[in-house]
């Protein structure tokens, strides 16, 4: 008999709630699957109905039709097994299951056991927990079956067993920028410790704040890595597991420079599912001159095409004759239409009338500058309403992180791709950016000059924040890595009292972030689900 | 030996995050407790923190400022016991803790063991589970003391002990406009099942999207209702509990008005604590002459003071004479400032300049209205800015539920007070503001015109919108029952079609709720932190 498993991965980009749409898709692979002469194709974490699809589990029919997609996917095809997750009601509860179909019949439905509840997730608000591992006898050889954080917070699940030939995880595991070597190593170290074979497959794909990364896995059973999916692309892995065989491994190492290239691969695949999900193919940007329109119009040529994206640049007195000479040689050299639409005439009519009507003469300060980004937004909404277009917000993380923009002003978009990405990793994204192409396609002075909003004369980012190296040290520790001011303090020697303003003006401008759009989650803390502040809060940090 | 126990309930209004300010009132309290010769003082869940903390839990320096109030609770007297709810770091878990102080001293601490992670609530994401019921003796008498959610989601952890005397729970319980009655009743079969007293001791005030209503009960061993503390107001309950005596009842109905009453209690302590916890004391509010503006002008004077009310109209071509005469009226009736700042010049400036940089002339359509409502936003937000005064959006329900709102423009706002007020509870709540007012401070005729958003000319609600009548009842059955679209037909009789299309467009419309501000939970299903869809989402009704 043999006892060899043809195994192969369906990694496959699904639409959260578009269960035809993902069916097709999902019958697509399992015909595909069956020409390979797979035994057995593992698809991702609810691959049916997208991830996460938050409270659509809650809806009574939207479930109704989970069931008879379900239903459909038996018998699709006889000669092949496939495992495929979804959402089911037993009873009352719902649960997050992985349906194996043994030659096309539902054979086995195992429950998710371990229901992450922390950072962008809310499954125990949706699901019930499972109880019971699934270990099932295939082709002779003993598999057992996981759901993504089943592996990663309790390893009990798979321990307590005796060892099976082969773990299969089905996954729905959210991009950060440095969670592949973490997910790596946890694969690895299970699959040494337990001498067994290992299949990751793993979704890709965006959704709102999250883009799914794809880079499904197979180890064998030394925990070496002996098949690799593409990353932020569909993928179809295939593998003869022939499980005392020793096969050949492939190396993998990643790099300072494959680190950028992830990001940029991840704004852009976040940003493309957004746009075309939500049933827009173009977008329009306010384009300043500045690194971050600029970044952020790079990204959205490479996701959507050229022809796709608007730029427009809207000046003031305040634009230096340099801004719009840059803004036209990015709009040259990127390839997209660059319209002008000066907006001082209409600047200095809502100051009159405000003068006139509402608060009399005064001096120039912040409600100035934010009058000026609010008519920009005007002008680039109308435009997004007018000709259909999405509007991208050009925000990045320092900003967002320090209320350092106008709600309601250079703030609005559909989508902020730089919500994540503090300032000095955009200037690290440009130059990696340009040295992936022929010439400096995002001219060399945008990212040499001095950053500035020109609100008003002479202004200059400096003037209001600390500098950004200084500022994302700051916003990295107490962000990301969660650390309180002292131990901030202790470890960079930057000024207490810096550190502290700087602590508090995040958790002052909350108000900011909860109307500002969805941004990609690159880092392993972002702004939105992922950090969840109350507006009102008297915690300050002295 | 004398076993009565004299009980207080301290209903205060906490402060999220503000634990120095808690504490002051907490020591106020308790001294207040003292001089009342109370021998047991019980506040609410996580009164020293304010509810619901949300992140800050996650962090260890919020964690150790808590601990250091703690220690500052003990000893505040020793001639009176007190129970307060904080949270706490025990080992790596944080558990969402009561502590009894008897005699000023920390004797127990109770750990919260039903966590609820639905609607409004995250518990599970930030504390960990209790599992010991805790029973003391106090004054030779049992006393059993819970938190909140024990007592509704999972009774067992009372009914499993051998009946206590006195049942206390501490709670943070939302309003929503139904809850008391079930309250009561939950309480009333509590108290009659285990024939003991029970002391409910509720939070009060606003915060962010929540708030709470208080109204603090005893009851008697009989399931009767003995003291009740007011409502949306702090409170001080006294009962000498002499257990087996008969307690005069209380009677309580709560009768069509009382809920009205309650409703705008709730928006006006809502208003208040958001505007005032956030370090603001004026609101600004564009007046339109329409019902949505006027009621959240009336509330924001309730809630403010007139003085601190400021109002703007700006009218185009599109907004009559009428309109602009009522809003006069209604400023002149409710005292408040009202400027106008006509906007029709920099609306049309605004055109010309898009006309000739960007779109070419083009025929009037939705990008128009949303253009006035744009600018409109920004002469409210200058103001804002210039004069210190929060925003105030005043969309309703009903609205914000079919996304008929200018994103940044009339949704624009600190907080929209309206959020989950519903069109025809709306016009309810006019009516019996005016109800309560010797004259009609709302003037009749803006309660009796139809509803326009004078966006072009001769525009009604009723040209995009099915009648409000119909709009609500579809909106209340989906949203707030969570029915789907087959039973919302059969209980209403109203077509499939029209049910389809409002079900559909609420879920289309995601992208603009994301982006708004938070607003005033009152029903049992609000947006914001209650209902979390998916922008991004394939699902359509069909």
């Amino acid at each position: 008999m043999n006892r060899n498993i043809k195994v192969g991965v369906a990694q496959i980009n699904s639409h959260v709630g578009a269960i035809d749409y993902n069916l097709k898709k999902i019958i697509k692979f399992i015909k595909l699957g069956k020409r390979k002469k797979i035994d057995l194709l593992c698809f991702p974490e609810l691959s049916l109905v997208g991830y996460p699809p938050e409270d659509l589990v809650l809806s009574k029919n939207f479930l109704k039709n989970v069931k008879l997609a379900v239903k459909k996917i038996e018998n699709i095809d006889k000669k092949i097994s496939y495992i495929i997750g979804y959402p089911k009601l037993i009873g009352s509860k719902v649960y997050n299951v992985a349906g194996v179909f043994i030659n096309g019949k539902l054979a086995f439905e195992y429950k998710k056991i371990n229901l992450p509840n922390y950072g962008v997730f809310d499954e125990q608000r949706y699901f019930s927990k499972g109880d019971t591992p699934l270990v099932f006898k295939f082709k002779g050889r003993t598999l057992c079956l996981t759901i993504c954080e089943d592996i990663w917070s309790d390893f009990k699940v798979v321990s307590n067993l005796k060892s099976p030939d082969l773990l299969i995880n089905l996954s729905a595991s959210p991009y950060s920028s440095d969670k592949e070597a973490d997910r790596i190593k946890l694969l690895t170290s299970i699959s040494k410790r337990n001498n067994m074979e290992v299949v990751y497959s793993n979704l890709i794909g965006g959704q709102d704040e999250l883009v799914f990364d794809g880079g499904s896995l197979i180890l064998d059973s030394k925990g070496n890595i002996i098949s690799k999916a593409k990353k932020f692309e569909e993928d179809f892995l295939v593998m003869n597991m022939i499980f005392e065989k020793k096969y050949k491994n492939i190396t993998f190492r990643q790099s300072k420079k494959d680190k950028l290239s992830s990001i940029l691969s991840a704004l852009s695949l976040g940003l493309r599912d957004y746009v075309l999900k939500n049933n827009f193919s173009k977008v329009v940007i306010g384009i300043s001159g500045g690194i971050d329109s600029a970044l952020v119009a790079a990204i959205a040529v490479k996701a959507l095409g050229r022809r796709n994206v608007l730029g427009i640049a809207m000046p003031t007195e305040f634009n230096s004759k340099l801004s719009h000479d840059l803004a036209s040689e990015l709009s040259h050299n990127l390839g997209f239409t660059l319209k002008t639409s000066p907006i001082q005439e209409v600047f200095e009519n809502n100051l009159l009338l405000l003068r006139d009507s509402v608060y009399g003469k005064s001096s120039f300060d912040e409600t100035e500058e934010n009058l000026q980004a609010r008519i920009r937004a005007n002008i680039l909404m109308a435009t997004s309403n007018k000709l259909g277009c999405l509007l991208l917000a050009t925000g990045n993380k320092s900003e967002i992180s320090m209320g350092y923009s106008t709600l309601y002003g250079d703030a609005a978009g559909g989508i902020a791709i730089l919500k994540d990405i503090p300032k000095i990793l955009v200037y690290k994204l440009a130059k990696f950016y340009n040295s992936c192409n022929p010439k400096n396609i995002i001219p060399k002075k945008i990212i040499s000059r001095p950053a500035s909003a020109e609100l008003r004369m002479n202004q200059k980012d400096s003037d209001s924040l600390p500098p950004y190296k200084v500022l994302d040290k700051i916003l990295e520790l107490y962000i990301e890595k969660g650390l309180e001011v002292g131990e901030i303090c202790s470890i960079t020697k930057i000024k207490r009292s810096l550190v502290v303003d700087v602590v508090n003006k995040v958790n002052m401008n909350e108000f900011k972030r909860r109307q500002g759009p969805p941004g990609v989650k690159i880092t392993s803390k972002a702004f939105g689900r992922d950090r969840r502040y109350p507006i009102t809060n008297g915690f300050k940090e002295a």
